[in-house]
């Protein structure tokens, strides 16, 4: 493992780097190099840690040097032997990036292709399918509640944005790098159908609502073996389509004249539940 | 009820509204008004069925026939007289904030004395007490999911932000204004020996730590008739002091090698298992 100093912005081999409110935009949008982009040392050490194959690692000295301090030390498993490791100063690293990174370390990785939704099923016994989800945070957020609470796979039905954006993998904290995640097939109105390959693996459908008159989240949930936790977009919320194709409609209890909750707190609390139904 | 048409930024009736990034600091810091801002048709709504004494209401022409048009008709108990209405442009109202004020409607209201810790507690069953929490973002989305799940108060112990700072009134969707609150006295290390009024009102207090040696989250709330709950600021968590205060620690089961949830995230799951054992 090798450092390069690098002297000044312009040198090429920062090109993962610039314009970085750019570079992490899907491969088939314009200007969008797709890379997967890492920031800061916990979030780097966990792609270097995934299955995703680490391009380069840029950082000022001293993030570098308590950065590889701590990892190595914990972590020799990892081979680093391959991956350039760029020096730079704060002044490069903003000119490159766009904007002042003041965590000073970052990474960045290839896309690799996805999993099948057969493969991310395989062994789960509790899922996310997420419709119509736009928002980059809610996404990270998601990824780190259900890691932190026993998920073992996030779907993607349509609609959603793309987790592999660099705002979702830093809310995520790394874990959209761990956690398994597939797409479903199918456009807004026929997805849904894809859920018959859950119902086929033996899955309990369960769509999140705030409608009143569906059942209490526990009773949604008590005594099942497989489930699938269907959540919808902030707002609108799951489709009529969704919600139909799923086997009960659950929805956590609120105080009377009060709003819904937001989507990942609501789906935190779907996953709370769920952890603690198969404790008791 | 009655509208006044404002021809220009420079008016000085439209004083309260006029650097709106600086007039919701607290009075007692430099150039805080410390006024109570609503933005946004619902949160404006709110703030006229609160307790703060509205002193003006601003918005674009077509914004306040739809706010009025439906506020009107759903609440004849609010008096509007003597509450001025005043119409601007769009670049009227981003010239006075400060910025484009896209939602066009806002409201202003004073602060009002807050209320003591006795008659916050008096007939509640469910609090929350916070400490060092002092991201705004946070103490919003607290608001917003106690006053979704049933909690009747939350209490503020030492270093916390200001809860009717702006931001706060707007992540809580106004439940800030509508939810009562109280803050303990005390210093970093003396605010804990306040926590002995709710010991003696007969609260059981709970704090909600990470630490893998505390009690599950369901057996430290199981049965329990009055409760505390205890929640420190993101990172650090409660303090030793605070914790040695309350009668048991309390974590939500979290998967191995993960992170602790964000702050709001565990308090909205802790409110959730509160009301759950209060049902079964």
């Amino acid at each position: 493992m090798e450092r390069i100093l690098i002297s000044g912005p312009a040198d090429p081999r920062l090109d993962d780097f610039r314009d970085l409110n750019h570079s992490d935009s899907r491969p088939d949008l314009p200007g969008g190099k797709g890379l997967v982009v890492a920031e800061g040392p916990l979030v780097v050490g966990r792609l270097l840690e995934s299955r995703f194959p680490v391009r380069a690692i840029v950082g000022f000295k001293n993030k570098l040097d308590s950065f590889f301090a701590s990892f190595q030390a914990e972590n020799s498993g990892v081979d680093l032997s391959g991956i350039p490791i760029y020096e730079v100063t704060r002044e490069t690293l903003a000119t490159v990036a766009g904007f002042d990174m003041h965590r000073g370390l970052l990474a960045t990785a290839d896309r690799v292709v996805e999993d099948s939704v057969a493969s991310v099923l395989e062994g789960a016994r509790t899922v996310v399918v997420l419709e119509g989800v736009g928002d980059h945070e809610n996404i990270g957020s998601m990824f780190r509640n259900a890691a932190g609470m026993g998920v073992d796979a996030i779907l993607f039905g349509n609609g959603c944005a793309d987790p592999l954006y660099r705002r979702v993998v830093r809310v995520s904290m790394g874990h959209v790098l761990r956690l398994p995640f597939a797409h479903l097939e199918g456009s807004y109105t026929t997805w849904q159908r894809s859920l018959e390959e859950l119902s086929q693996a033996g899955f309990h459908l369960v769509s999140l609502t705030p409608d009143p008159a569906a059942v209490h989240l526990e009773d949604a949930l008590k005594g099942r073996d497989k489930v699938a936790l269907l959540v919808g977009a902030e707002g609108p919320g799951l489709t009529e389509h969704a919600m139909r194709a799923t086997d009960v409609r659950a929805r956590i209890p609120m105080a009377p004249g009060t709003d819904s909750l937001n989507l990942a707190t609501s789906a935190a609390i779907a996953f709370y539940e769920r952890d603690r139904s198969q404790r008791t």
